[in-house]
């Protein structure tokens, strides 16, 4: 999917939200365990339930992953299900030199028709670039990411006179590797303080944001400080919408969460777009 | 498998030699595409050809993983082939938060026994502790790769007063998060410049070594340069070995390879081992 498409989306759907499938077979509803793959099953009602409020979903491919080669196939049929419209990215964080990373990107742009996969960023440009093969195939790159241990490595100062930070010398170098057209980072909500320092490295792209909710990152925070002409942010939400209801109603209770968030999404995509 | 059946197999095989099962569904030999499982029956063979001469086994999980639900199938029967005095490497380089890495954790120590699976550090200390459940499981840490891309990141300068590169503040900072008994770094071959360096940092840990061969970097810089008094090193090579003929004589010729090695090894072991 190119940008263009994306932003259509969100201006349609006055949404930037990301659902997070991070489906895990030990949380899934009682009823739902007769089916043939309940875990596809789970996906599924929640795609419908979903669709029209979220404008991507994010499967972590640790969850299916796990589940060996089932989990596979409940991630194919999952994929299957998700409207055209809607962004996929594989949750991956890949990583891996030359071949092998082309081999991670057939497997997941080619087999499983992925629109994007998160990579870190570590190894450097040749783990990186095989996966900028096609307008509309997109890299995620890990920049400033949400969890407690961003703070070991990520904010660390560096030497050039600058006093600047490890993950600002990996926006500048990777974005020499790829337009905003390829690339989109991801920056935690509970970031909200580097977020300037990152929209002066990077103004055009796409950011994807997790650690709403559950990790304490506040939306209007992230959506004030973050948001460009083309809202340049997916703000993914997973615990608080997949499992706000642990019974029957889990799809319409997800429904209904989904729905809170893209309201607030509405009124800042009012509030901080200009041509909107 | 605990740091000192590793030593033991090192002075009983006078080897410290690990080869790469990178195994590509589209450089096997043609005689074998008639196997129900072209993949694992060739990984068996040249098991069968090497498994006295190596120390260790390290499929790169890209290649099982690109090959789909039937990837998983070729790579678990391989792991059951591995004689169990031989040590196991998931080449995965994983690295996501809490519970995610718990899942491969799961899948890759419990599911399919690995002794070990490589991590990338950006995350930090969330994204790595998860997998450090248990005496004789590794994690072998992405320190200094042996690709071109490793110069982008990983010996960035630091303002710390010390000139240190970051790649130094990950072994520093991560040897806090385990023993030498349950953590290695990747160093890679071509990376002898700063092999000092990692040793006055860890001079206790294994080091896996990648990139001696195809990549340019010399088995006897490295092994002069960083091996400790339990050895220290499991070198790494993959293409040298396992594709060193494309004929139906494929395990004869990887034997030879590896056995080149191997004697090689010896000499190294002899003269930088002091108590051999």
């Amino acid at each position: 999917m190119i940008r263009e498409q994306l932003f259509e989306q969100i201006l349609k759907k006055k949404s930037y939200l990301c659902v997070g499938l991070d489906t895990d077979p030990k949380k899934l509803p009682e009823h739902l365990l007769d089916n043939e793959d309940p875990v596809f099953e789970f996906n599924r009602q929640i795609i419908e339930a979903t669709a029209d409020l979220c404008v991507a979903y994010k499967p972590n491919i640790a969850f299916y992953e796990a589940q060996g080669p089932k989990g596979w196939v409940s991630l194919e049929k999952t994929l299957q299900v998700i409207p055209e419209e809607v962004f996929t990215i594989a949750d991956a964080k890949r990583g891996d030199i030359g071949n092998t990373s082309e081999l991670y990107a057939r497997a997941f742009f080619e087999t499983m028709n992925f629109d994007s996969i998160t990579v870190a960023p570590y190894m450097g440009a040749d783990s990186v670039k095989p996966f900028l093969v096609q307008d509309g195939k997109w890299v995620i790159l890990l920049a400033l990411t949400s969890n407690p241990g961003s703070q070991d490595f990520q904010v660390l100062t560096l030497a050039d006179g600058n006093e600047e930070y490890l993950f600002e010398q990996v926006l500048k170098t990777s974005s020499t590797w790829a337009t905003a057209g390829q690339m989109m980072y991801v920056v935690g909500a509970t970031q909200a303080d580097y977020v300037e320092r990152v929209r002066a490295l990077v103004p055009e792209h796409f950011l994807l944001v997790p650690g709403v909710g559950a990790q304490g990152g506040s939306l209007e925070e992230i959506s004030r400080l973050g948001m460009n002409q083309q809202c340049g942010l997916l703000v993914n939400s997973t615990r608080g919408i997949i499992y706000a209801s642990s019974g029957r109603d889990f799809a319409k209770k997800a429904r209904e969460e989904a729905l809170k968030l893209q309201q607030e999404m509405e009124k800042y995509l009012e509030q901080y777009v200009q041509h909107l």
